[in-house]
């Protein structure tokens, strides 16, 4: 069993983590929160989602919250943007990558942005071309790509239907999301195997969901296929639109856990995390943070 | 990728998941959600534990409670036995399987029983020989075979030094366990290549505790060696003694949808244990059910 010497995590969560929270994180701990992850050792950040306010009113502080930064080096900055309103703002405030995103599911795509895919496709071809004129790279999500809650299990040719004109408009990476935290490992490898037929493995991230406790199982499926990319949100904020109450993003400190303990080299600080969601989580109303960060302060306390 | 058609999974939550339980289950109680478990297919239950009640206080009713049974065809009763007098106990109150057990670790081995492995080797010897001369079959607990909270990482061969003796003293079954949750599946993967060649896999049942997140991983990389049985305690009752209000026991719930969703058959019905574990949860003390368990209420609530 061979698995990557190293993996690349992306931290969403002051974006994916943070958008459906009930409560209104003051922008400064967004910032402060953001900067304990970077001294942790993130090197990528989803900071905000450039999505209009009516939809998104837990990131309405986008604008404010990106000049907030003291940039530093060596850490891409990066925002969520829906259509060219959303990049225009992104592009202002100087991030260095915007992700756009569609579902899998027709369905899904339909009540999430409200557009068919094929009037989704332009509308996003416009925005990654925009993009990469203006010098960001750009990520696409394709949400629901294994599990719809409306469609049930999604095929992974499907996927593909909805990626390919991405990849053609020339997106820098495919963040393939398991949207509803259905998925098992067994389905990962299969869609994998068919997956990196059309795109490199390389261009590939993973974002698993721990709705259903399956989500480090997944990414163990896809370390087998050589996958070496990974989203995860911090303190496992987001909980599943879907199921209230239940779990959402993979926690990040969840994922260091699991991948240091195979002696996978992250380049971050699963200790430093763990405080860094000790911060934030009292800011938010979630109530189902990671396990490792759990089982951290049972340990604390069984030392007592 | 090929797994296994068929799992065994084992049922060890009215033994290991309310031994540790701060309130006492009433005897009929623990009696219900046994028979609600047999009812959604559980055909290996090990209903409670014959150890002194000063040790265990909320496994003091064994003998009331192995009486209470009507017996079902096909269905195993199992009890977990210390020594000779926990199996003169557990022998006459008919059951058909007792497990021993020990530490692969030597100090969570003595802090855990009050005894080295070599003067442990002897008694559980006795126990076995004795149990299978009335007609039991025994099966062995191996605890800490990944991670000793005391010793850190546990080698492979050490939990081979353990074992040697009970399978020369005739266990049929193995039961390896991570004990605080600490493995990740590069490890399972590494350490079952080693005892397999010592252990018939038909013999090893594997047994994942999700303190970190990682137990269904773990559960994919021993179903990638062939490992074809599975211990895991219904509404994942049992938390971890070493991190108070972190997860222990995989929950049954969990594994079931893990090996459901990808077509391995169990024999057991998902639906009817989530019920089981909604009516034992009130009854204890437990307050990290699976993650099935609580997508499952979630998916509920959204409905409503």
């Amino acid at each position: 069993m061979t698995l990557p010497a190293h993996v690349t995590v992306k931290e969403v969560g002051p974006r994916d983590g943070l958008q459906n929270d009930a409560s209104f994180v003051e922008t400064e701990d967004k910032v402060a929160w953001i900067e304990q992850m970077i001294d942790a050792g993130a090197a990528y950040i989803e900071c905000t989602s450039f999505v209009h306010p009516k939809w998104v009113p837990a990131l309405k502080d986008h604008q404010e919250l990106m000049q907030m930064f003291k940039r530093r080096p060596g850490v891409t900055y990066a925002a969520l943007v829906p259509n060219m309103k959303g990049l225009e703002g992104a592009l202002r405030s100087g991030v260095d990558e915007v992700s756009v995103f569609m579902s899998a599911s027709e369905t899904h795509n339909q009540k999430n942005i409200n557009k068919t895919i094929a009037e989704t496709h332009p509308v996003l071809e416009e925005v990654i071309r925009e993009a990469k004129a203006a010098g960001c790279s750009v990520r696409a999500y394709i949400s629901t790509a294994f599990a719809c809650p409306y469609e049930g299990t999604m095929a992974p040719e499907t996927v593909l239907k909805a990626v390919d004109p991405l990849l053609e408009a020339g997106i820098n990476e495919l963040s393939i999301g398991d949207t509803i935290g259905a998925a098992a490992p067994l389905e990962v490898d299969t869609a994998l195997k068919q997956w990196v037929q059309h795109v490199p493995k390389e261009q590939i991230a993973m974002h698993f969901h721990d709705t259903r406790g399956t989500a480090l199982a997944n990414v163990y499926a896809a370390l087998q296929q050589g996958v070496t990319t990974f989203d995860a949100a911090g303190a496992g904020l987001g909980g599943c639109p879907y199921a209230p109450g239940a779990g959402g993003n993979l926690a990040t400190e969840d994922l260091l856990y699991f991948l240091h303990r195979q002696g996978i080299e992250t380049g971050m600080d699963e200790a430093a995390y763990l405080e860094a969601a000790e911060f934030i989580l009292p800011r938010t109303t979630n109530a189902a943070p990671g396990k490792v960060l759990l089982a951290s302060r049972g340990e604390k306390e069984a030392k007592l």
